[in-house]
């Protein structure tokens, strides 16, 4: 036997409570990535690290020896900087649709690398297949040649990238180690780094649609990955967002392209376009350029452009006619009053349940299908106005979207107020 | 899916600090045995035992669902009471050979399963197998007949014996969760209750040479293995005794059954007589037959009849030779002094390395091979006399055998006395 460890010495080192060495570190992530290591030895370990911690200095050499798995990608040849942004993922989050085409009309060039939705929180590659045309897969070559002609690319990440991610993200869906915050943070931190960005902004989301439920635990995770990204030498920032309601008006894949396109053409819902904007600045001062205001290419239709040229460059067809479901069903108010609740998980377990989300990797979704909202919380309503659209292919999904809806929302007396956290919770960066 | 139950459900609660209820367990072992837990999951959920721990009436319902998954021996048709002794391994512990056919002596029948040696500790079936023609496997009605006749069986546990255990006891192994005091319990346990005695008396060793270290460890691991018991309907008592230095002169096979010879004929060292003497006490009062004092069976020679007709009915010779080493190598003393520590587990990383013990369960292990001890702790030295003899069949050996022995003893000046536990340091009994 020559291997330098012993996976045994390995896991009781963590279980005792005590720090992982550096070389242990790289040792165990290669070792099992190469299978030297067995599942259920990593399943221990990834318990042990869930329920004992990792310091800052652990988590970074783990990302590191993660990332020493795969492949690096390299945009120094680009002639512009980039800048990155990453969201933890919520309910009616199209935002990286305006972003990306904005902060490149601001002379910041975007790879943005994402994936696809799983559960109640939808992806951005299955929003973007609602165009006609459009393709997710591009080599690295084809995605360094439209950053530099078109300056924003959104597109499937490689299978190169930080295998050993991929390995142990599929273990720990499987063994109750997905909640460990070390472990969350060097899975996102590992992909993003090894892409290459320069910059990168995270979108911490904070609420019931989000995946931490607490301002607490969102500022910890929030923190772990900003001394990451810090400690690799990429300039990283992170807002911690409002997901306790949906973002926008819409949850469903061409719901919320059209959405998405409302806010380029210089509309949409505002608090789309005030946390785009609130991204962009983030993204274009980490990036160097925040001397140009994003606001501006809004208006002047810029960010729309590349928008157009982003699509097309990537087989779409930006004056396509978005697919439509075949059915809706409206749900109205009983009674006058004030919306003040309307829950984040809630219309995201609809909007899956109606076809717009999978349960399984190889499900495929319905373009159409999603929820559209007509007030948010705050807004009064008259008893029998319309509340939501719901929109599926296949009617008989109804019943169990109305069913995931039930306590989704509250009406209280005029002159109530929600109580709800800010858009915008708090900024986090590097100390 | 028609399991009741998600393994990640399973896992999670036990991770968030909860106690897993009565379906919940059932389930996970049955289904873990079956392989439709996996062992990535088995494992993480040991882990999250290990480090936020269980409760009596977890580790109660977990013991009787390793009972339910194999079979159950029934000594309910012998004339006699039984009553059964467990050891949680020590060095030169060869207390089961005498004990075994003195109880039986004394009108209590002894089913006594027994298992092999692993790492430092030696193993029953080994020592025995030291005695040409004996042999370890007998069926279930080989083994009631024996009972009854001689009243006294010492032999390998069969395989339908608590199977969930086996394979559990195979993942912790590699996974760094041995240690958790709910397993350890459950693992012995388990099989002890399945094997159907009616009395229980358990020796918790603690100290160096021992799985537990401290007093409260083999207190707690004690204490629970006396509730289980208990909730079993086993009457089951525990004593916590001294595993700092070896127990008696010997550590190695043929030598330690030379050595309970001895202790059968009247002789022996003051401290195995001692502890065997204390463990049949509690065997018998355990049993119901208080009203018998051991000490005359070994002093009358009916325990050493019993010794006789239980080696001869398993095919062995109780007047055969017994194998010796072909080489020996004798330590001595430096200086005058006290001997005031010999470290038990020194003494039995030594024994195992000159080929008492095995490193793999496949290993086969010399039966002459051995540690043979001159003096004990608290006796007085002279510089130049031997304290002790180490023997084995393949000379090589004694170099490692040596390093293994650094360290091993102090000699303090004349007038130092050992500070050293009693040999029973404690008696837990059911509450």
């Amino acid at each position: 036997m020559s291997e330098p460890f012993d996976a045994v010495d390995v896991i009781r080192a963590k279980r005792d409570g005590h720090g992982l060495d550096d070389a242990q570190i790289d040792w165990v992530v290669d070792a099992y990535t190469r299978g030297a290591v067995a599942d259920e030895q990593m399943s221990a370990l990834a318990m042990a690290i869930l329920l004992n911690g990792m310091d800052r200095r652990e988590i970074s050499r783990w990302t590191a020896a993660m990332i020493a798995s795969g492949e690096r990608m390299d945009f120094s040849a680009l002639s512009r900087p980039t800048a990155d942004k990453h969201s933890t993922g919520g309910v009616g989050d199209k935002i990286t649709l305006p972003l990306a085409p904005l902060v490149a009309a601001c002379g910041v060039a975007v790879p943005q690398l994402s994936g696809r939705g799983l559960g109640h929180t939808g992806g951005t590659l299955d929003k973007l297949e609602a165009i006609p045309g459009w393709r997710a897969r591009m080599s690295n070559a084809e995605m360094l040649a439209q950053l530099e002609d078109v300056g924003a690319v959104i597109c499937a990440a490689g299978d190169g990238l930080a295998p050993a991610d991929k390995k142990l993200y599929a273990l720990r869906d499987v063994t109750g180690t997905v909640e460990a915050i070390p472990l969350i943070a060097s899975s996102i931190m590992s992909k993003k780094i090894a892409e290459g960005t320069g910059a990168l902004v995270l979108d911490v989301k904070v609420g019931s649609g989000a995946f931490m439920k607490t301002v607490d635990d969102a500022r910890e995770l929030a923190r772990t990955m900003v001394d990451l990204g810090t400690d690799a030498g990429v300039t990283t920032v992170a807002l911690l967002t409002n997901m306790q309601t949906p973002l926008g008006l819409t949850a469903g894949n061409a719901l919320e392209v059209r959405e998405s396109v409302e806010v380029l053409a210089g509309g949409g819902p505002d608090d789309v376009v005030e946390l785009t904007l609130a991204l962009a600045r983030e993204m274009l001062a980490a990036a160097g350029r925040d001397d140009v205001d994003p606001a501006e290419k809004l208006r002047d239709g810029s960010a729309m452009d590349v928008w157009r040229r982003m699509i097309a460059a990537q087989g779409g067809d930006p004056d396509a006619e978005l697919p439509r479901a075949r059915e809706t069903h409206v749900v109205t108010a009983p009674a006058e009053g004030v919306l003040t609740q309307l829950d984040a998980l809630k219309v995201g377990v609809a909007a899956w349940r109606l076809g717009a989300g999978r349960a399984r990797k190889e499900d495929v979704v319905q373009a159409g299908a999603g929820v559209e909202l007509h007030v948010k919380p705050g807004a009064p309503v008259r008893g029998g106005e319309p509340l939501m659209t719901l929109h599926t292919d296949t009617p008989e999904r109804f019943e169990r979207a109305l069913e995931a809806l039930q306590d989704s929302w509250f009406i209280a007396p005029d002159g109530s107020r929600p109580d709800l956290l800010p858009l915008v919770v708090e900024r986090i960066a590097a100390e």
